[in-house]
Parts: C-alpha cells; sequence; structure tokens
C-alpha cells in the first residue's frame, strides 16, 4: 500500500462503536448488503446498540437505511429492533423489520431494485450521509475488493458525504477478479448504451473506486454471511419444475427458443431449485444465467456443465453451498460474474439479453394480474425486488406458485389480486403444481380459462369458474368481466373466517 | 423504377375489392396506422363489404387484425361493424369496435406499443398472412417512402407473407426522408445496443425495405387520415398544466432537471395540449421531445422555438393543424423523425434519455396505482397503448387526470383502483386541477395522505380520509392498509346508483 494512502487508512482503523458513533441521528445510512452476503457485520450492530442507549436516555434516534435488498439479523434485525430505523428501501425480508412495517411503525419503500442506484443519484431521496460497506480488502493503489454482494455499492461508495468500510476477513481472498464493476453510467442526457451483449461480458472493472478523504473509518471483522438453510424441493415443487421444463422442451422443439434456451432468470427458494436441478437432468446445454443471486442450484448446474456461467449481482447460498463455494471458489470464479443490480436488473440488458424470467408470487387473479408483496393486500411480505425489471423486459416472463397456501386455507388463484405488482401484460406464462397456463397473446378471457383450468387448485376451481360465469353475465364491461362487490371477497373472508374456502 | 421491379409491380395495381379478396377467412392482417395516420383507407372497406356479403350468404368470415395503435373508421370502425374482427391488438380507440370488446364479442389482446414488433417476432402470436400498409411512394429501388405514420410497418412488411400497398396521393410527398427506420434488431441472442443517444439521432433508413414477390397488390388513393377535432383545454385542464409547469420549474431550481428539461413525452387530448401550451409561455429553452405522437400542441411549441425537435411514430393532428404542417412541411421536416413504434416506446432508449413521461388516466388509488384501460375495472376504454413502456422508464413519471369525471359521479382519485395498469412504484408524480403530489421516494402510507390532500376533488376527500384512517385502524397489515370489505365499494355504488357518491 502506497505510504500517503496507507498512513491515512492506518489513522483510520477503529472499532466498530467508534465507527458507529460517527452516524448521526435522523441522517442517512446506505449499506452494503444483498440477500444476506455482503453486508456489514459489526457497525450495524453497534449503532444498533447505541441507539438502545439514547432510547434509554429518552433520546430520539433513528436513522433512514438505505441497502442493495435484504440483509442479515445483524443489520435490519438488530436496527429494527432498536427501534431505529425510521424509513427503509429498497427491499426487506427480516422479520424484526417486517413486524415493525406491517404495525406501521416504519415506513418502508419498496423499489424496483434496478431504480435504487440512478434513483439515489438522481437526488429526490435525499442525501446520503454515510456509506458502510463491506470489503475483503484495500489494495495498493486505495481501489476496494468487492465482497460477497456488490449491490449498490459503487453508487454508496460515489454519493455519500463519508465512508465507513468494514473490512471482512472471512470472505474467501479468492473472490478477486470476480466482480465486474460499471463505472459508465451517468445522469440523462449523458447517457449511453451499456455495451454488455452477452451474460459473459466484462464491462468494467474488478474493483471499486473509492475518494479515500472520504473514509472516515475501517473496522475489521471476521464474520461469516447469513446464509439460509436449503430448503429441499416438495412435491409441489417437483411438479411445478417439471411442467416448466416441459413448455421450454416444446418451445425449443417449435424453433421459439434456442436450444441452449436464453440466460435464465430465476428467484431463490426451493421452486427455483427445483426448477435448477431439473435443468440439471433436462436436455440444454451450454446455458447460461443472467439473474439477481447464485443460489444452491446454480451451483449445481454449473457443476453439471450444462450451465456455462452465471452473472448475478449476489450470492445467497445455503452453509453447505457456501462452504462447497468457498473451497473451489478460484475454480467457480471464472463461470461467475458479480456486477452492480442497476446491471444486473437493467431493463436495457435483460430486454437486450432476452432473458427467462422465472419469479414466484403470493397470488395471481384469473386473468394474470400478479401480487408478488401483499398478503391480503396490505401486509407485506418481502418487496417487489426485481421481479418488475425482469418480468416487463423478459423473453418468457413465467410466474411460478402452488395453488394453495396455509394447508389449503388461501387459493393462490383468486378472482381478483388485492394487490397488483406484475399487470397482464406482463405475466405470460403462470405455472402451479396443477399445470401450466401459456398465457401470451390471449385476451383477458382467454386467460382466465385456462388459468381456472390449468392452474388452480381443484378445490377451488369450482368457485373461481362459478365467479367467472356470473362476471361475464354480470359484468359492466366484458374486455375483464368483475364483479366490484364480489371480487375482494375471498380475501374478506379469509379474514373473517381464516379460510378463503365458503 | 427500374424495368424488372416496374414491370412486376405494375402487374400488381389493381382496385382495393381485388386485393381484399387476396384477404382470407380466418387469417391474420397486419395493418398500418397509428392514431389515425397512415392507415390504409380502401382495402379495409372493400374487405368489410367482402365480408358482409359472405355473412348474408350465410358463411363465417373474420379475421386476426394487428395495426400499430389505433386507427380509422375505415379500418377498425367498418370491419367491426362487418363482424369482421375475431381479435384485434394491440391499441383500440374506435368506438364500434369498443362496443364490440365489451359486450364480449371480439377478442383484444392490448398490448405494450413496444413490444408489438418483437412479439410478433418471437412467433408465439402466430404467422402473419397479409400485410397492408399505406405508404406515399415507391422508389425506384424498390423501397418504399413511408406514410404519416411508421408504427409496425417495417415488422408486417418483414414478417407478412403477402403484401398489399395502398399508395395515397392525399400524402404530402414532403414526407419524404422524414423517417428513419431502424433495422438493427434482432431476436436473442443477437441483440445489441441500439446506437441512439439524442432524440435527433438518425440510426436507420428514410425508407422500407420490402421483398418485391411478396407484393400481391398496389390500390391508389387519394384519402384524408382521420385528424381529429382540436379539444381546446378547459380550466381543469389549464390549471393541471399550471401545477406542473410550477414543478418543473421547481425541478430546475433544484438542480435536479436540466434548464431545458428532459425529452418530453406526451399522451394526447387536450391536457396535454394544455401543457404543451403552457411550455410555449414558460421559462425552458431548448427543448426536445421523444414520444409516441406529434400533436397539435407539439407544433406550437416547434413554432415557438422553444421546442429544437420532435420525434415520435406519428401524428395525431386535428385538421387544422394537419393543414398547417401540409403548408410548410419541407420546414418542419428537419426538426421530426417519426420512427417505428419499437423505437419510439423502446425501454432501453426511454430509460437512456430519461424522458420525462405525462400521461393521461382513468382512475387512481390513494396510493398511487393507476387505472388507465378499464371503467369499473372491466370495461375498456382504450388501451394501455405505450403508458407502461414510458412511465416505467421514464425519468420522472407523471400522470394528470381532472380529479372527478361525470359531472361528479365519479372520483378519479378512489379507495382502490379497480383495475391496475401502472404500480405505485411507476407513478410518481399525480397532477389534478386540486394540485400535484409528489410521490418520490415516499413510502404508501405517505403517498396515501399527500394524494388525499393534494390530488381528491374536496367532495371526496372527507370520503377518502375517512377510508384511509379506518383502514389504518382495522387493516391485516399497515404498510398498505386496505378494507377488502370496502375497497371496491365506491365501483360498486357507481354500478347501482349511478354515482360514487353516499
Amino acid at each position: 500500500m502506497p505510504s500517503k494512502i496507507s498512513a491515512h487508512l492506518r489513522d483510520r482503523v477503529m472499532g466498530a462503536e467508534a465507527a458507529a458513533a460517527l452516524i448521526a441521528p435522523g441522517s442517512t445510512v446506505g449499506l452494503s448488503g444483498f440477500t444476506g452476503s455482503g453486508y456489514p457485520k459489526a457497525v450495524p450492530l453497534a449503532l444498533a446498540a447505541r441507539i438502545e442507549a439514547e432510547h434509554a436516555l429518552g433520546n430520539p434516534f433513528r436513522v433512514r437505511v438505505w441497502t442493495g435488498a435484504s440483509t442479515g439479523p445483524e443489520l435490519d434485525g438488530a436496527l429494527a429492533k432498536a427501534d431505529g430505523i425510521e424509513f427503509r428501501l429498497p427491499y426487506n425480508s427480516d422479520p424484526i423489520a417486517r413486524e415493525k412495517i406491517n404495525r406501521g411503525e416504519m415506513d418502508y419503500f419498496d423499489m424496483h431494485l434496478s431504480q435504487v442506484a440512478p434513483m439515489a443519484w438522481q437526488g429526490f431521496l435525499g442525501p446520503l450521509d454515510t456509506a458502510v460497506i463491506e470489503i475483503v480488502g484495500i489494495r495498493d493503489d486505495g481501489s476496494l475488493i468487492p465482497s460477497s454482494s456488490v449491490g449498490n455499492n459503487k453508487t454508496w461508495l460515489d454519493r455519500a458525504d463519508q465512508i465507513i468500510l468494514e473490512v471482512n476477513r472471512w470472505q474467501n481472498p479468492a473472490l478477486e477478479g470476480m466482480h465486474d464493476i460499471y463505472y459508465g453510467t451517468a445522469l440523462p442526457p449523458h447517457r449511453v448504451p451499456i455495451p454488455l451483449v452477452r451474460p459473459d461480458d466484462r464491462i468494467g472493472e474488478a474493483y471499486y473506486r473509492v475518494d479515500p478523504a472520504k473514509i472516515v473509518a475501517i473496522v475489521e471483522t471476521d464474520a461469516p454471511d447469513r446464509n439460509l438453510p436449503f430448503a429441499a424441493p416438495d412435491a409441489a415443487a417437483e411438479a411445478i419444475a417439471g411442467h416448466l421444463i416441459e413448455f421450454f422442451r416444446h418451445e425449443v422443439a417449435r424453433g421459439r427458443l434456442p436450444a441452449s434456451l436464453l440466460p435464465l432468470q430465476s428467484g431463490v427458494g426451493n421452486i427455483a431449485n427445483a426448477v435448477l436441478s431439473g435443468l440439471v437432468a433436462g436436455p440444454f446445454e451450454a446455458m447460461t444465467s443472467y439473474t439477481e443471486v447464485i443460489q444452491d442450484g446454480m451451483l449445481d448446474l454449473l457443476d453439471s456443465g450444462k450451465l456455462l456461467m452465471a452473472s448475478a449481482t449476489a450470492f445467497s447460498l445455503s452453509p453447505e453451498a457456501a462452504a462447497r463455494l468457498n473451497a473451489d471458489l478460484r475454480a467457480y470464479r471464472d463461470k461467475m460474474i458479480l456486477r452492480p443490480q442497476e446491471i444486473s436488473n437493467h431493463p436495457e440488458l435483460i430486454r437486450r439479453l432476452g432473458c427467462l424470467a422465472m419469479n414466484g408470487l403470493i397470488e395471481a387473479d384469473i386473468y394474470g394480474n400478479v401480487n408478488s408483496t401483499h398478503i391480503m393486500g396490505s401486509r407485506i411480505q418481502n418487496g417487489i425486488g426485481g421481479s418488475g425489471d425482469f418480468a416487463r423486459n423478459a423473453y418468457v416472463s413465467i410466474f411460478m406458485t402452488p395453488s394453495t397456501a396455509k394447508g389449503g386455507a388461501i387459493s393462490a388463484i383468486v378472482p381478483q389480486a388485492s394487490h397488483v405488482d406484475h399487470i397482464s401484460q406482463d405475466v405470460q406464462v403462470l405455472v402451479t403444481e396443477q399445470g401450466l397456463a401459456d398465457l401470451r397473446g390471449l385476451s383477458p378471457k382467454q386467460r382466465a380459462q385456462l388459468i381456472i383450468e390449468n392452474c388452480a387448485h381443484p378445490d377451488y376451481r369450482p368457485a373461481l369458474a362459478d365467479y367467472y360465469r356470473r362476471a361475464r353475465l354480470g359484468s359492466y364491461g366484458q374486455q375483464t368481466p368483475m364483479l366490484p362487490g364480489e371480487a375482494l371477497s375471498w380475501h374478506q373472508r379469509f379474514l373473517e373466517t381464516g379460510t378463503m374456502r365458503m
């Protein structure tokens, strides 16, 4: 490390408590972290302790929290528990924070993940006071080695008034060189084409640039990412995967998809893992992935040789898969690229590459409007995340779900979605364990028949068909037949009786 | 015209009836036309007559109709009146066709306009049997001079098995050279960046390419575009324009918009014209427009010198404005570019340019979810058109509406949108004659307060505030408070009593 930078930086090494003391009440903090990878592990905990101490003294202390997406319990959990978050964006899956949000005690701005960095730059979100970023190391030239997620770190480092770095010894040094940090973005009218045409293109640098004068603290840590246990696919997930792979096979046979498919985007969870496992055994070779996160199933697919490479913004692995990756990272590294989320999720790139988007949902209505976020229309589960970036711009936009939830008390197919995240135009294929509905090119009424017949659970199919039949008779208009007095009655019944069943 | 091509083409000149006889029952016809400009005027009428004659004989005869967007009465009106349309995409504003759709007698697939051409190419919409395209002329090299709209013509000409051309003498020959037809699109994995970085960039050719062997008929016409009368701005439109221009002024003062703003996208109608008129008198210079259609107000803005140029896919002018344009087309031509709608509406380009999107709506709910298409959730008005392309990718996405309709019987602000075309994330600024709500960066509850206070009509404000207050008390979750048993009750009341008032 050159002497000037290193001397300045050595001065800045301190404990997490001292670093957290640099964060002012009411200020905005941009933290690293995306689905439990690469988030800072020490400073948020110390900040939460400080907030609790201030609250005990009767002093108000809350901050505005910006991240990449979800993080870990040491960040969202600890700060929410301390009642330290006034406002949160762009995505949350922490249960304590979720409870606070759903009790109306925390403002939550649920955003398209591709838009976070450009909108922060655009300025209307207000200034970013402090960035707290986990990295793997600081290089001799002052540039930073990114950690296990990229998220919005490039933008937080660029925009923040002051920067706190967490250098996490736990992270594998072999991460170095895996990242591709694109520095070609701009505000309009200065934007230019993003020169990426294949998922494996590298268009940026392997490191973050940073102004060393803005670094006010460096905290050394040695703490693992939050790697959630692997949820093994159940029978429903296996059935969904089977329907979907059959669909891909059919599209290839019809000449509508290349034999190697198109870049795969896949959400997380056991259905996604079932699809990826299904592809390991499937007929498609030389596949690629352009997605948000690299999950367990993606490693299997890379190991099989059928997936050539995966581009994402973060890892989202089980402890076992994380160990597998870490043991062999130098080999995996050439098949993986981690990018800023404004690039992994960029509409320009998703449409150009023609991604096959596969996302989960909470409920879909008979016309294929999808609710990805709000249980019974009001209670947020996680957030829209990147699903809107991918669904609207995909070559084929697929949504997958078991046909029921809560032991059958909730139908995933309802007369009308209680909240809409994905409009019917952006929902082209709907799959449940019951079957697949290829909705492309169909009018709303054609969609309704197919969704009720192919996707709804048999226990709910007659009631859906009955609603649809009566809507066909009594609706104000017949483009998208609906009965406003009854459209949300299934949700009301669930709230009153605990089940959507009549 | 070289002898070989011209000899072949001379053979193909025939009357509209003979050309219409080449269109088979049950086939798919891709026609030119976008908002009443550049649609074929003779062959659809002749086809409608043929269909009526066949129906009189008891023979079934309907076709599938694809266009750019809305067309004229000689196309959608005549074919719908003849009960000749089995399936229609991607946009309709014809009253006869609208009635058929809302009676459930015609299947209508309401699409994002940017997606029509790529999806037709993708193949799942089925084959395109016949293209019927209005042009201004055929050049010596066989290429075609585009007419007053471009729409999907490039794709229809490329994809159709057979082509019928209407050469319309009424169109101004000075249109030649105004168009920019981009031939760089592809299916994935062969897509590349679209090399447009400013609204005035020309990236293609001034003519359509066509395989002369596919031309089966050439019909000569001399018929005007459907130019609708200019709807003069009323007091509400003037007030909306005033609020919006004040917002732009504020954003420029805060340094969040350049002094020349960013490329304007504007819907049609009297509110849009009021905004454009307001900009004539406003403080912004050297503006540009990247939009779907060039309407009356855009001509005024060009005349004022404050708008440097306008890029669109079609004209949508009043008879007076069309006469003005035609009288001086050579002068206007250098300030106008007409492009394929897949380019005028491309998400890649809208996001790159950072368009300021201004669109109308039917209703918005208190969280700012917007319904642009379905009255009372079921009866389609026109369609989503390009509003989704622009709203999701805009630098600032603005929706505008009078706060009430039907003499006050309908509130444009409702507890819950009865149909959603634009999710709250894509609705950043909402404007009515009552005021403007800048919703950027706000959580749903923060949005609700602002929309009720700033945008709702005073007659409906107390009832909205009361619903919201009770939802805050009784909702299942508090991220987006809602009461499923009551959320759509305003629509139900309108259906039962003719008014949303209690």
